[in-house]
């Protein structure tokens, strides 16, 4: 079935303990694009201006991402993002953040994406979130990714977003703010009560919790490397890995969404492998088996 | 084939966000028998001073541990720590350490335990550990816990211990403090380096990690519980199920050590439900493995 993200498409500039990778392709639309695509077509909601480096052709090649939602706006400037990682690289710490053309209206999602059915929510202002489930009247699965500035700064339109939406992805120091429980269980729980059906909780290098409101429960460890160069975008391409997963067979049920928890970490695992879109992008569908089956060996007993 | 454990016998006062355990039965060696006997006879070998206040018998009950290696000395303290747990309860605040009949001579080795195959050195100053090998000549699977403190101040006891054993059970903090690397990937190669064939690197609420030197991995998310009481003597009770498990097999290749990792996840998941040894002690075989199924249907696809 259909599906459609909604996101950033930025230029990054990025420092890890491998080097710099200056004015490079990011946004969390592209990762999850790049990923989902391994999967099902994809439909791309976004934003750039016109002094955007790059020519998108490029970036996606000959996958089926149609990016006919990427509006390209005169007189506006590209989102960029500046950040660092060090040590065990959990966590970005960021340096410059210009958020620029996010700050205007956001892209309108054109007439034929309207029809999407499986639909992921890049983390931005719920309201904005809010405002593209308006628009997507045929949703049946609605995803949404969030951060904790909107806990602090928009907590009333995400609560209401949550109420609108089947699962949430988040990482672990997030749920733990949302909630106001340390104990990831609990704090699945108290999302539930918001509305959401499922929740995905991250937690990079340690893998990923899905918990649904029934009460299933399936953890994931990471794919365990020794090559993560760049974890830029591993959240986004865990997350089209799953979603494109499930968009492919055409379901949301527990079962499927164990097996897309896995395809996100298979995909995830090869996004922290290089800077920005460099490893991610020359996945085909045949590395993607191999590495699940590599995760079969890692975590299967 | 035997098992042996060499730790402490201690007494506990322990604070979280669930209470105080004041006074209470605590100590390595104990919390390693208590799971490791859900799976095979343990000999215990460590020391208590004349105010040790619990009756061995009262906390042991019938359960296959031989404490004849339980030396109470005579005009001597017995071992007591007392911390806290905040947050997350990932890690331990230590308040007071009274090191006690620890200061003094080590325990030895009773005649009738020199002949114990499998061996669990819990963590204690290198020099002490590298002196129980010393005694125990016919072991033939050594496993040994650290801590960060040694590598600070006994390192070359340390780097001498590991080239004596053949497995290292540590946290991810004591990992990478140990290796000088972030990546618990190479972390665990740098480990081999210095001589054990396998590391099981311990994360807490995240489960651990079990490596081999050719390269063998496999990833075990800890048991998801809405129940976390108190985790003090969960990295033990956790080697203990682990050492167990092997024990009873009387084999220690990488399959057997892949389940030994479940059945120690298995025991530490009850460990932390409870304070001091309340859950831990309760616990029956029938309970490990209903909570071994549990743990299949939360992490296999």
């Amino acid at each position: 079935m259909s599906l459609l993200v909604t996101g950033t498409v930025a230029v990054d500039t990025v420092t890890t303990p491998f080097g710099v990778s200056e004015e490079c392709v990011g946004g969390s639309a592209v990762f999850f694009s790049l990923a989902a695509s391994l999967f099902t077509k994809v439909r791309l909601v976004g934003v750039i201006g016109e002094d955007y480096p790059f020519e998108i052709i490029e970036i996606f090649g000959k996958k089926p991402i149609d990016t006919s939602g990427l509006e390209s706006r005169r007189g506006s400037k590209t989102f960029r993002w500046k950040g660092s990682y060090t040590g065990d690289m959990n966590e970005a710490v960021t340096e410059l953040t210009e958020l620029n053309v996010l700050l205007e209206a956001p892209p309108a999602v054109p007439q034929t994406f309207q029809d999407s059915e499986f639909v992921f929510l890049a983390n931005t202002d719920p309201a904005i979130q809010n405002g593209f489930v308006d628009q997507l009247k045929s949703a049946k699965f609605v995803v949404a990714d969030t951060m904790n500035l909107w806990l602090d700064n928009a907590r009333g339109e995400l609560e209401r977003l949550l109420g609108r939406i089947d699962m949430l992805v988040l990482n672990d120091a997030e749920a733990r703010c949302l909630s106001g429980h340390s104990n990831l269980m609990l704090a699945a729980e108290k999302i539930f009560d918001y509305g959401p059906k499922y929740a995905v909780i991250k937690k990079g290098e340690h893998g990923s919790i899905l918990c649904s409101k029934d009460g299933d429960v399936f953890a994931m460890p990471a794919f365990p490397t020794r090559d993560v160069v760049d974890p830029t975008g591993a959240g986004d391409s865990f997350a089209g890995g799953m979603l494109g997963y499930i968009a492919g067979k055409g379901k949301a049920d527990f079962a499927a969404l164990r097996q897309a928890v896995v395809m996100g970490t298979a995909c995830a695992s090869f996004t922290v492998e290089g800077f920005s879109i460099n490893s991610i992008s020359k996945v085909t569908p045949e590395m993607i088996q191999e590495r699940v089956k590599k995760l079969k060996d890692v975590t299967q007993w």
